[in-house]
């Protein structure tokens, strides 16, 4: 079974509801509470899938953070809390581990005002942590874009594609340790993008009453694009999302940029739609967030350069 | 290090509270929202260490709900709903099992009027499921006993503990399967307490107004009545707590059927502490629920009969 069959099984069985505004197929679930909106979102992650050796257990805490907010952020929705499960293999109950990693956890947590407020602690095989994160908003802003709305990219995109990449280069040997180290040296964002992203709160907050529909980088645009309905995108455009050096690194290991831009995940930047772009950009231009504007959406269809675009995301397979 | 350790150097370390009005520490965390509090927990299994394999995937899927639901319910809170992370091994990814597992969780998800409402799915070398629970309620009861309070428990305690140890004579060749199987047929109640334990959902909410403090039962009565603070508790009034299979099983294997109540965990019930115990017990009884008081809460140290009571419950160590 592949991950798509496994989710929508699990969804159709799933028929209570109870008295849930937004359930499954969102980045968070929704519930009215006197006349404000709860959000909520999970995110669990494994050693062996989640965490590349490059990262620190600090880093590990943060990024665990990061992309829970990431899906508050997407609703356009203020973090309110988090709750962290950790399940500790023998390899990581040590002082040091646990210590530096919490110690990331509180960072990213004030960072976004979104305190760790409980959790559960166990013993595993493989380290494990779950992070559930919730927040408010009068205004939820869901998946749902309106014909005609402009897409758009807050920031830039392709960069932990390139971190990913190196690290495959180190494993299948076509580097060695130290060109690795080297390389990570010459690209000290790159590799930073991969280590320490960031969830993209205050922007989601400051443009929720101008656009239409949001949700975050998390599987890559090439994937997330598709809850959008129908689109059209401009490579053109595509490439103003990329920056100096993921051209730079591209061109060094003859990948295409655009292929970069596209299969780039847990990027947490958003990716929103609008009919009032300039305003946005205007907006966002006060907390120094550029927004690029790649594409437009249709009734129906998905098209990259007038190409019909097909899916590239990466799904999970067991 | 043991599991105190490490949840002591985690909470340390979580230094920002944000807007909470309670952290760790409790069984749920607690956000006030516009006049009503929000209470929220987390609870996360792994296959090797939270699943007997008497159980059907409809029941692993059941249990999920209900640890994460009592806790809702020894807040006294009215359960709002739950996301589920599910960590899936090559094993268990199969249409069967996710199948039934996602009938178990949304057949206890009703019961409890707690719709699953959203989850995150992967690969993993272990079967994992991370539930994150919310309620609402106007008045979170905590942990926080007052001297001189009568402490209670719901119904009964003693099933889990005997399943359990069914399961550990099975495991250590003590029993056969065959002798197994028919322990299971024997004492029906007992293998049905581990296999489909039931949160006190309706129980909390009955008695919110007339309680000081409350938990439930999830470590094992002599691990979480250190939560109450000073106590003394007696022999005689525990044995109330003993259903007759119980008594039955432990007369067969020569168990001290006060160990069995002390021991054994996951029961779900709750324990709680009050000065109308009388208006409780009248409550309780409208919807079949029994209550046994089996102490008192006082000022400083812990008794059993008069003896010194010792810590009792069991330790994750690495």
């Amino acid at each position: 079974m592949n991950e798509l069959e496994i989710i929508n099984l699990i969804s159709k069985n799933l028929t209570y509801k109870g008295n849930a505004i937004k359930s499954i197929g969102d980045d968070c679930a929704v519930f009215e509470i006197n006349k404000t909106y709860l959000v909520i979102t999970t995110d669990m992650m494994f050693k062996s899938t989640h965490f590349p050796d490059i990262l620190t257990p600090f880093q590990i805490g943060g990024r665990l953070i990061t992309a829970n907010v990431s899906d508050i952020a997407a609703m356009c929705a203020k973090p309110l809390g988090i709750v962290v499960s950790i399940g500790i293999s023998k390899e990581y109950a040590n002082k040091k581990f646990i210590d530096e990693l919490s110690k990331g956890l509180n960072f990213m947590a004030e960072k976004y005002k979104c305190p760790v407020v409980g959790g559960d602690t166990n013993k595993s095989n493989e380290l494990t942590l779950c992070g559930t994160a919730f927040g408010l908003t009068d205004n939820p802003i869901y998946r749902k874009a309106e014909i005609g709305d402009d897409i758009c990219i807050t920031n830039d995109l392709g960069r932990v594609f390139c971190a990913l990449k190196m690290i495959e280069m180190r494993d299948k040997g076509i580097i060695n340790k130290n060109q690795f180290n080297k390389l990570m040296e010459k690209y000290p964002n790159i590799t930073k993008k991969l280590c320490e992203p960031e969830a993209r709160v205050k922007e989601g907050i400051l443009i929720n009453r101008l656009i239409n529909s949001s949700c975050d980088i998390s599987d890559g645009l090439a994937k997330d694009l598709f809850y959008i309905g129908g689109f059209e995108i401009y490579s053109e455009e595509l490439l103003k999302v990329v920056p100096e050096d993921v051209f730079e690194f591209c061109e060094e290991f003859n990948i295409n940029p655009i292929e970069a831009v596209l299969n780039s995940g847990e990027e947490f930047e958003l990716l929103f739609t609008t009919k009032k772009y300039l305003k946005v950009k205007e907006e966002l231009k006060r907390i120094n967030t550029k927004v690029v504007k790649i594409g437009r959406v249709i009734e129906d269809g998905r098209y990259l350069d007038d190409n019909v675009f097909k899916f590239g995301g990466y799904l999970h397979r067991w």
